[in-house]
């Protein structure tokens, strides 16, 4: 029999991160207290200061807290539409609601809160960091990525453009801005020599 | 001779902009308050709010006001260099102070505040992505770049990579950061043709 003592500790948990998650969307984070995440709750601020010390680590609880749909990476022998799956479900996630906007007030608050920061690395970042050096160093092996890539740099190159266009110019992120970020990153800036070879013949 | 209540107005505006920067970094950000911001400043705080709507744009034209030592590209002929200097110069500028934890400050205001984020695009964003286009433009007419390499995502892909680093996994942005993502994002992820003909004749 499960432990009925815990079992309410969880499900009163899951109730502020719900209360959380509702009040964040329909006042804005920046107008997000505890008191208010509390009363929403039913509970007493203190039940949720004894759980959280911060109001930016509930908020960094709460958003985790919601399903991403899995962003791991299958391999099914071809890496560029492998890293694509999962950029297009990456996309699908960061630009609509719920958790795309939550996700920005998270990485805003993550700016002026090391704590946070830190959690969000270790609980959401990095764990995705070593999926995608996974799935790359098995493509580098097979001969589909160039010898001397820099694998450790991978995971910054696919996702560094589309954090830039969620957190700072905040256009639009689309499956077609995937496709062209994965031909350009693939392909690289400079002129292939076959290229200019075949430029050059014509 | 200069309008004298001009003079003075702009001669307030610095007193007030200077007064914001010294408070940032001495209590950060998150506890910066106008009626602060106006104390240290010696004016009043309606004095502060006739020019600044709010702190977040108050906090905006107090972090442009510090010198960039300038990010425009020079034209060398050598597309590689002038790109890798002008991104060490961003680094130096993002990973130190003052001006590094203040811009970290204000990407996380933009989260919250899409006047903040509209206003930092035009008057930071902007302006750079257009002396880099320029850049690579003239780079691409001359054959240094690949013929198609897309250039509207040319300052996305540099830069992203760096906010993410900044703004993400705060990691340091090093030199050595900028060489191997020239060098990655120049080569591409791709095995080159040539290098695969190389690596397959031993």
């Amino acid at each position: 029999m499960p432990d009925s003592r815990a079992t309410r500790s969880d499900e009163r948990t899951g109730t502020i991160l719900r209360a959380a998650l509702e009040l964040a969307r329909e006042v804005g984070y920046a107008k997000l207290s505890i008191e208010a995440v509390a009363a929403r709750a039913g509970v007493g601020k203190h039940t949720v200061y004894r759980r959280w010390s911060s109001r930016g680590l509930l908020f960094l609880d709460a958003v985790l807290s919601l399903d991403t749909g899995g962003l791991a990476h299958r391999d099914t022998g071809d890496v560029v539409a492998d890293v694509r799956e999962v950029m297009v479900k990456a996309v699908d996630l960061l630009g609509r609601p719920p958790w795309g906007p939550l996700y920005q007030d998270l990485v805003g608050e993550a700016q002026h809160d090391p704590e946070v920061a830190a959690a969000l690395n270790r609980r959401f970042i990095e764990p995705q960091t070593a999926d995608t050096l996974a799935r790359l160093r098995s493509a580098k092996e097979q001969g589909q990525l160039a010898p001397d890539f820099d694998l450790d740099l991978a995971f910054d190159i696919l996702s560094g453009p589309l954090y830039f266009r969620l957190l700072i110019t905040q256009e639009p992120l689309t499956h077609d801005y995937i496709d062209r970020l994965i031909r350009a990153l693939f392909a690289g800036m400079s002129p292939r020599p076959d290229n200019a070879a075949a430029n050059g013949s014509r």
